[in-house]
């Protein structure tokens, strides 16, 4: 049943590319295509746009369900909709699936148009800056000249930071949450590990898998079992499974015993069944090269001076992927510019995944953010 | 080089055991051989002994070196031998592998004397508490009624935190460092994910993989790598690798780039080596299981009525696997039952591993506490 504030039935749009792409790694796509959703109406100024960019695992689905699967809910429905603190009276909401990914723009698992066959490892590295170009040009074609806002959480957050800087004028607002200006070394290891979890399983092939009739499964359900273990709080995990036993007490087996088990193999099992172990190793691969003050000599203040646009920044106090500190790195940069710049820290004990959650305090920032953006009527 | 304060060259010494030990999994071991080490001296009185517990991947090689390996220094080097803090001019040192470990002592790599074939998958499961039965018929055969104090770190420091519990009036002194009473649900994780890596290698063959001629090292290296992440502070990962590449610029391959990944990739590996699959497995589910506050409802302190020993509790300020909150409810159950412990909660950058290293305030605690121990001479 859709709920009363849904944005409804959605049906994914399909944009071709055919003037080549020049990325980051070196290489180019010549002719690629774009998934995406588009949520409210663009009104005739063109000025009320505001773009989604996703996280390692989200796709161009932001909001609303699928006609052909009504149980396929938008990643953040909760925060996009009629109404929702981003209200789609207000703007045109628009989602789009980055290259690489798997849920239908160009990427390893689709076919490349040069050869009639799917790219698997021969698809480019890809990275955030590369993305954002993608998604410029996407905008053009919508006859999108500026975006009233750009809006991310974790990685998405660094492509909403990455706007800023590679398209200032092309931006008004940037909505930074659950992010980081770069990865640290923990988190590059904890990728590391996912990666050569995929790497090293004998189904991968090299990347070429496909060919072979099978996937990276047992690869891909670490990855994700590693990865979830750091989207939630040491205290949500306690709260939630603590050391629960299935069977009341030890039954000595290397079976399900304790309830986090359970989760987090019915996690890990799930995701092998519908990601793309060639899409989460280029999108790691893209967390770890975003580094915008690498070139600043690593520093960041340097870095943001070319920021024009007016920033919403959002860490939560139990994040240990990206702590609250990470998120005050880009607060001071910021501020070193004299930019405008709005910080909350959220007390929140969901941890990292606590920015696809609808904790009040943290939709009331978003939605008094959204709610003092003009647009025109 | 054999340095000055070192115990020297020692050579293992092996006992076997052929008295039943029954398993709190409900098994048995009829017959089975423990290797240890000893440094110093045992006195008249024989009361100067000190056993040093092991973790996940310790042994019983603590401290010197072996003739035929002189490069092979025990894990605990730094901290035993004459005029080190665990001085050897005046304690009896023992190290012992515990059962079910993979040097030397009875475990799945060894000969099952009942078939004449290594153990593998059928070796049964052990917890804390049988490891602590069988180290305390170590102490029989060496005439050993009281231990002057029993020390571990990590899953060490729960095996001496269980010597105080079953057998309180054979323990005078106990040493607890970087431990915790039970792991949480997301220590509980991270070890389930090191196992699904291992259970889940095509060369793992349920656990009979010597048959085979294979070992699971993909499994066990992702397992490495996964623990390292958690033995180091995020500040430590920082400071040693920070965002460091190897070739000075991102290059775009799944090779290593980053510092972190070369580093990891070269434990995992070198773990992969030497390390057996199912004594990790078995380790992992014996941290899993240790609770001595279950049977009492969860209530530590009536757990813990039973101890008479003198503690001293030691956590680091950036250890996050068993961080110091874990270390102070060791501390509150002890003083609830008026017990004397000391707690030093050092500043240490290190993480876990600080327990291995020798930061010098941590050492000057454990020399001081260990001086105020009385032996006869």
């Amino acid at each position: 049943m859709i709920q009363p504030q849904s944005v409804g039935i959605v049906a994914p749009q399909r944009a071709r590319f055919t003037v080549p792409l020049p990325l980051r790694s070196g290489g180019r796509l010549d002719d690629y295509e774009l998934v995406y959703e588009t949520y409210g109406r663009l009104n005739a100024a063109r000025d009320n746009a505001v773009l989604v960019c996703h996280a390692l695992s989200g796709s161009h689905h932001v909001a609303g369900t699928h006609a052909e699967d009504p149980a396929d809910i938008g990643w953040w429905d909760n925060l996009v909709g009629p109404g929702k603190p981003l209200d789609t009276r207000k703007f045109f909401v628009i989602g789009v699936n980055n290259l690489g990914g798997c849920y239908g723009s160009s990427g390893p698992n689709a076919i490349n148009p040069a050869t009639g066959k799917r790219w698997g490892a021969d698809f480019p590295f890809v990275t955030v800056e590369d993305w954002v170009d993608a998604q410029a040009r996407l905008m053009d074609l919508l006859g999108i000249e500026r975006l009233a806002a750009v809006i991310g959480g974790s990685l998405g957050g660094m492509q909403a930071l990455s706007w800023t800087l590679q398209y200032p004028d092309r931006v008004r607002h940037a909505a930074v949450i659950a992010s980081a200006p770069k990865l640290t070394a923990q988190n590059i290891a904890f990728n590391e590990v996912a990666r050569q979890a995929i790497l090293t399983d004998p189904d991968f092939h090299g990347g070429h898998y496909y060919e072979h009739g099978v996937v990276p499964a047992r690869g891909l359900k670490l990855a994700r079992m590693v990865g979830h273990i750091t989207y939630l709080s040491d205290d949500a995990m306690a709260e939630k499974f603590g050391r629960s036993l299935r069977h009341g007490k030890a039954v000595y087996s290397y079976d399900v015993e304790f309830e986090i088990e359970s989760y987090l193999r019915y996690q890990g099992d799930k995701f092998a069944g519908y990601f793309d172990a060639n899409t989460y190793l280029l999108t790691t691969k893209a967390l770890d090269y975003y580094d915008p003050a690498f070139e600043h000599g690593g520093n960041l203040a340097a870095a943001l001076a070319r920021a024009t646009a007016e920033f919403l920044v959002v860490s939560f106090t139990t994040d240990w992927r990206f702590a609250p500190p990470r998120s005050r790195e880009i607060v001071y940069a910021l501020l070193h510019n004299r930019r405008r710049v709005s910080y909350a820290e959220i007390d929140c004990d969901a941890g990292h995944d606590s920015f696809l959650l609808d904790d009040p305090r943290y939709h009331a920032v978003l939605g008094a953010w959204f709610d003092r953006i003009e647009v025109q009527p």
